[in-house]
C-alpha cells in the first residue's frame, strides 16, 4: 500500500473496510497501481448509441470479452459496463480486473427533454458478479433530478453497506441548460459538487470549457477572479469543488478524436490535478494495439513518467 | 448433452445451474433437441388481438389445450402463453413440454402512443406452473421505456435467482420511430442489443428489413460497409449485435402469410445464423396437420436436414 | 358432489384445494346447488350510484342485512358486496351463504374518461370475513388498464394462495370505445377473454348486442361467419371465447327492467350456454317477495326445469 | 355498560374486542356517557386555516393543552387533533379523555381543484400516543378519490387489526360538484354512504341542505317522495343512508356562528336521529366558560334532557 | 442540566429518552450550553447554489472540514450539512459537535414552480454518522406539499423511534404565494405552525416581514389587533404560533449582509423570544476570525450577556 493510496483512503472516513478495500483494489490494479491515479475503460455505448455505431468500426467489440481483454491487457484500473456485458464474461475473467456495474442506462431510440436513465440492475447483481463498485448517471438540470437523486441515494446506501464503491457519472442536462452550458465550467463544477454531496466515492464529469452558464455564477467567477482560462485551471477548480480535492474526480474522454488531441487534453487534466480518465470510445473503437498504446500514453500522462 | 448445447450453455457463465438446466430443457426438447436451435410456439394473440381475430379461423384454438397439443405433437422446444392459458392446462400436460410464462401483455382495446404492457403475472406463478422461464415484452422507443426496463430488471433478477430462463421480446416502437423504422435493420439490431444488455438469456426480435431509421446509424452502416442487402446478411448483423453471437436470438414469424413465403424467410434466417423461430399465428391459425407440417419445415430449415 | 360440478372443478387444474373448495361451496349452495349454474346477488349500487338511487324504491335495502336475507331466502349461490356491507352482517349470517368481497369500487361523484375503481379492501379482509372469494372490476379500453390489470394480478395471486375464488367483472370502457361498442359482441368477447387470461375463475360480463366495434374484428366475424344474430348465438361465442367454455362465465342483469324482459333474456343466455346470472338492481329493487319470485324464475331458466 | 351502548356495539360484528373497547371508551366518556350520543372536540384548524385565523380570537388556543382542558372540562366524548398537538400533551393528559389522531391534513397555502390531504401520521403514532382511534378525511368528488379511498383502506385495515376506531370525515368536493352541491342532501347522503362502505366505524358529514346536485338523484328523490324539507328530515335520510342507522353518524358544526343558531341546528340534528356533533371553531373560539356552556347545551340537546 | 433546558425538554412528553438526550446534547453544547438558546451552523449552500457561489469568497470552505472547525471553534450548538460533507469529516471530528444530517436537498440547475427537494439520505445514514438529528425542508404552498409532508411524516416517525431529533426547515413557496408573501408574517407563522403539527422538535423559519399575504388572514390580524410592526412583535407571534412557545423555533440569517445589520436583526429576534439562529452564508463566507466574532455576537444577543 503506497502512502498516496493510503492518503486517499483516509478521506473516506465514513466508509467501512469493505468499501476501502474495493477503492484500494481499483487504485492498486494495472499500470497505475499505487499512484492514486485511475484510468477506467467504460463500455456502455452499445446501450447508449446502438451496436453498429459503437462497434462496427472495430468489430471485435461486438464481443464483450474483447473489452475485458482490452482493459486487462492495457493495464486499466477497472472496467465498467451494463449488466448483460458483465454477465457474459464475469466468470471467464473472474479476478483479473476490478469491475464496475453500470446500474442505470439509457438509449437513443427515444429522446426526452427531462432526461433520466433506467435502473437496469441492482446491488445484488454487482455482488454476484464480483464487482468492486457500481456506476450511476445523474443528470442535474433535468426535471427528473429528484427521481435520480433518490435512486442513487437508495442504491448508494445499499452499496456502501455491502462494501461496494459508488461512482457517479454527473452530466448536467435539461430544459433550462443550454447545449454549451452542459460543459460550462460553472455547471461542471456544480454537477461534480452535487455528486460529492450525494456521497459518491468517485465522481466522473466531462472536461469543462471556459463558458459560464448561470448569471449568478458569472458574477462570482468574475468578482473572485476564479481562473478558468486553461483546461488545467478549470480542472483545478473542479477538483477543488469536490471537497477541496478530497474526493476522486475523473474525466471522460468525450467524442471520438485524434490521439494527439486526446493526449494534449489528458496532460492538461493531469496538470490540473485530475485523478484520472474514464475513456470509452476513444479506446475501444481503435484497433487493439493502437488502443493499448493510447491508454498507455494516457496513463503515463497521469503518472507523470514512463511506465 | 451435445457439444453444441454444452457450448451454448458455456456463454451463460453468470447463471446458476438452475437457469442452465432450464435453458438445456428447452434446447433438449422436441425435434430440434440437441441442435442448439429452437422453435417455440407462442399464443398470446387472444390477449393481444381478441379471441375471434385469433381463433375463429381454426376454432380448436379457443381451447388452450389445443395449443399445448400442437406444441407437443409438432415437437416444438417450448410453448409460451399468458397466465390464464397456462393455468388452464399446466396440470394436464405437466412435464410434456417446457413452458414460458408471458408475464406481461397488452390488448388492442386502447392504443397508446407510449406503448407498455401490463405485468399480468409473476415469478411465483411461473414456478407453481412448472415453467422453464418467463417472457417479457419491451418497447424500446416508447416514452415508457424506463418503466419497462425496470420492470424486467426486477423480474429478471428474481427469475434468475429461481433458476428460470429469461426471454425478452424486444420490439422498438414509439412516437419518435416511424412505422417502417420499427423493423429497420438499425433499430432491430439496437433493440436486440438492449435486450442482451438487460440480461436476457434469449432475445426475440422481428426479421429486419434493409430500411435504416436513424441518421446517425445510417452514416456508420455506410462508412463501415455493413451488409444489409439480404435477410441472411441482416440476420448475421443482428446475431453479431447480441454479444457477437453469444446470446440466443430467435425471430418471430410476423403477420400471417403463405407457407412458401414463411419457409423462404426461415431459410434466410437460418443462413444468417438465427437460433430459431417463435411462430404463433402462422402455426396455430392453420389446421393442425398443416401447422405441424409447416413447423416441421421450419425445424428442418434450422436443422439443415430432414428430421 | 355432482358429476357436473366435479367436471367444472377439473378445469381449474392449477388451483389448490382451497380454491376448489370455495368454487364448490358456491356451486353447491342454494337452489341451483349441484347444477353447475350460478345466480349471484351483488349489491354495490349504493357505492356506485348513491344510496337513494339504489334503495329508496325498496327502503328495506338501506339495511345491508336485507340483502343477506334476500340472497339466502331466494337460494342464491352467493352474495357479493363491498367491505362495509359485509362487515356489517358477516357475523350475523356467518356460514349461511358464500360471500364475495368486492375489493374495488367506484362512485359517480366524479366521472373520468380513463375509468378505474379504487381498491377499497384486501385479501385479508376477505379472509377475516369468511368470504369464498373476491370480486374485481376491470375496464379494458381505459387508459388506466395497465394499472388495473396489475392490481388484479397482485390481488389474484394472493387470493389463490389463500384459497379464495377470483371473480372478474370485465367491462370494456374508455376513450376509444363508443357507447354502443361497450356491449358490442366483439368487445364483450374480448373483455371476457382478457379476464380469463388474467386468471379469473369466474368471468362476469354484460349480455352482448350484435353491434361490432372494431374494424379488424368485423372482417373476421364476417369472413368466418361467426353467428351473432341472437343473444343465444352471442352468448355461445362469449362462452367459447373463455377457453372454449372451460371457465365459468356469468352475465349481469343490467339496467332495471320488466320481469318478462328479464326472463326472456335469461333464457337466451341459458340457451347459449351461460353459467348463470349476477343480478343486482333487478332483484333488490323489487319488493322481497317479487324479487324472490324473479330470482326463482331466473334459476329455473338456468336449471332448465322447475326447482 | 348501558343497553344502548351495547346495542350500538352489536352493529360492529366484524370488529375485534379491541375496536369495540375503544368505541365503548368514547361512548362511555364525558357527560353523554352511556347515551350512545357523542360530542367530540376537533382542533385541526391551525393546520387547515393557519394559527392566527384559528386562535387569535381566543389566544389560549395557541397552546394545545388548552384544547385538551376544554374537551376534558366540558365533558366531551373525545378530542381529535393532528400529530403535533397530540404529541405535545398526550403524556400530560394521559387517560383523561379518549383521543383521535387525525392522520391526514391539508392547509390553505395552496388550493387544488383535485383536493386531497397529506398523510401526516400513522397507526403506530396513534398507538404510542394512547389514542382510541384515527380520523381521516376523504373528498368524494375529487379527481384524487381513488388515491384517498386506497389510503384509508390501508390505514383502516391496520387500525382495525390494532383495535383502533376509524372515523371518516366525508366531504364531497371537486371539479364536477358545485359549491352548493357540496352540502346538497343527495351529495351528503352519498358521501356518508361511501364512508360506511369504506368500513368507517363513525362517519362525519356536514349538515345537509335541501339542495339536490345530481339530476339522476333528483328524479329519485321526487319519484320516491324522500322528505328533505327540514333538517331533521334530511338528517334522518343521511342516517338511513348509513346502513339504516346501524353506523354512528355525527355532524360538524361548520362556520362560526351564534349560540342560538347552533343550538337550533343541533336540536334538528338530534330530532333526525344524529348520533352527535363534532364541534370545533364554534367551541374553541369562544372564551372557555362560554364554550363549555355551549357544549353543554349541545350535549343536552342530544341527551334530550338536562345533564 | 439547567432548569431551563429541563423545562424545554418537558415540552416533548411524547418523545423517548433517546430524542430528549439528543435535544439536550444540542442545548448543552457550545457557548450557549444550558441557556436553552441555539446557534447552529448549516452548510448546504454548495448543493443549493453551487460551489463557487458558496465558497469562492472564502475558499477554505471548499473543504468541509473547515465548517466543522468553524462550528466547533465558534462554539455553535450544532452543525448541519448534507450527506457527502458529513461523510467526509464525521470520523475526524467524532464527538466534537452535535451533527444534523440534512436529508433532503435541492439545487438551482433546474427551477420548478412546484418546488420540492430530493431525499438524498436516510435515518440509517444519520445513525451511522453519529448525528443528533435530521433536517428536512418543506415548502408549504407548493403543489408538491402532500408529497413533502408524507416524506417527513415517514422520516420523522423513523427518526423518533431511533432517538433522533427532527428539525424542519419550513419555507412557504409556490405558485399561489407572492414573492413578498413568502416572508409575510401570516405566511411565516402559518409555515411554522404546520411544522409543529407535523411533529418537528425544532422549527426553522425566515425572519418575517410585516407584509400580510392572505386576505382571510389580514382580516383577523386587523380585527384582533395582532402586533406585527416590529421584528420583535412578529417573532413573538411566530413563537406563539408554535404551541404557544412550547416548541423550539429558530430563525435563518437569510441573504449575506453586514455585521451591524445581522446583529440588529438577531437582537430583535431575541427580544421576541426566538430560541436562536441558524446562520450559514453570513458565517462561513466571512474569514474565520471574523465569522467567529460574528457568531459570538449572535450568541451573546441570545444569551443576553457577554459569554
Amino acid at each position: 500500500m503506497t502512502p498516496r493510496v493510503r492518503e486517499i483512503l483516509s478521506w473516506y472516513g465514513a466508509d467501512n473496510p469493505g468499501v476501502l478495500t474495493n477503492l484500494a483494489r481499483m487504485m492498486n490494479h494495472g499500470k497505475l497501481a499505487g499512484t492514486g491515479k485511475l484510468v477506467i475503460l467504460p463500455v456502455d455505448q452499445g446501450f447508449e448509441h446502438g451496436p453498429a455505431r459503437s462497434f462496427a468500426i472495430n468489430p471485435d467489440g461486438y464481443d464483450p470479452s474483447y473489452h475485458f481483454q482490452l482493459a486487462i491487457e492495457s493495464g486499466c484500473n477497472a472496467y465498467a459496463a451494463p449488466l448483460g456485458a458483465l454477465e457474459a464474461c464475469a466468470r471467464e475473467f473472474a479476478g483479473e480486473i476490478p469491475l464496475l456495474l453500470k446500474i442505470n442506462n439509457s438509449d437513443t431510440l427515444y429522446g426526452n427533454k427531462a432526461p433520466i436513465s433506467a435502473l437496469t440492475s441492482h446491488i445484488d447483481d454487482a455482488l454476484r458478479l464480483g464487482c468492486a463498485g457500481i456506476g450511476f448517471t445523474i443528470y442535474p438540470g433535468s426535471a427528473e433530478r429528484k427521481h435520480m437523486y433518490e435512486e442513487i441515494a437508495m442504491a448508494s446506501a445499499e452499496a456502501k453497506k455491502a462494501g461496494l464503491a459508488v461512482v457517479i457519472w454527473s452530466y448536467a442536462r435539461g430544459e433550462q441548460i443550454s447545449k454549451e452550458g452542459e460543459t460550462g465550467i460553472d455547471v461542471i463544477a456544480y454537477a461534480a459538487h452535487i455528486a460529492t454531496q450525494l456521497g459518491a466515492h468517485i465522481v466522473k464529469v466531462k472536461p469543462p470549457t471556459s463558458f459560464i452558464e448561470q448569471d449568478a455564477a458569472r458574477k462570482v467567477y468574475q468578482a473572485q477572479g476564479i481562473k478558468v482560462d486553461t483546461l488545467a485551471d478549470r480542472t483545478r477548480h473542479v477538483v477543488q469543488s469536490c471537497f477541496n480535492g478530497k474526493r476522486i474526480v475523473i474525466f471522460s474522454g468525450g467524442e471520438a478524436k485524434g490521439t494527439e488531441e486526446i493526449l494534449k487534453e489528458v496532460k492538461d487534466l493531469a496538470t490540473g490535478g485530475a485523478f484520472g480518465s474514464i475513456m470509452g470510445r476513444n479506446a475501444f473503437q481503435r484497433p487493439k494495439k493502437e488502443a493499448i498504446q493510447l491508454l498507455h500514453g494516457v496513463m503515463e500522462a497521469f503518472a507523470g513518467k514512463a511506465l
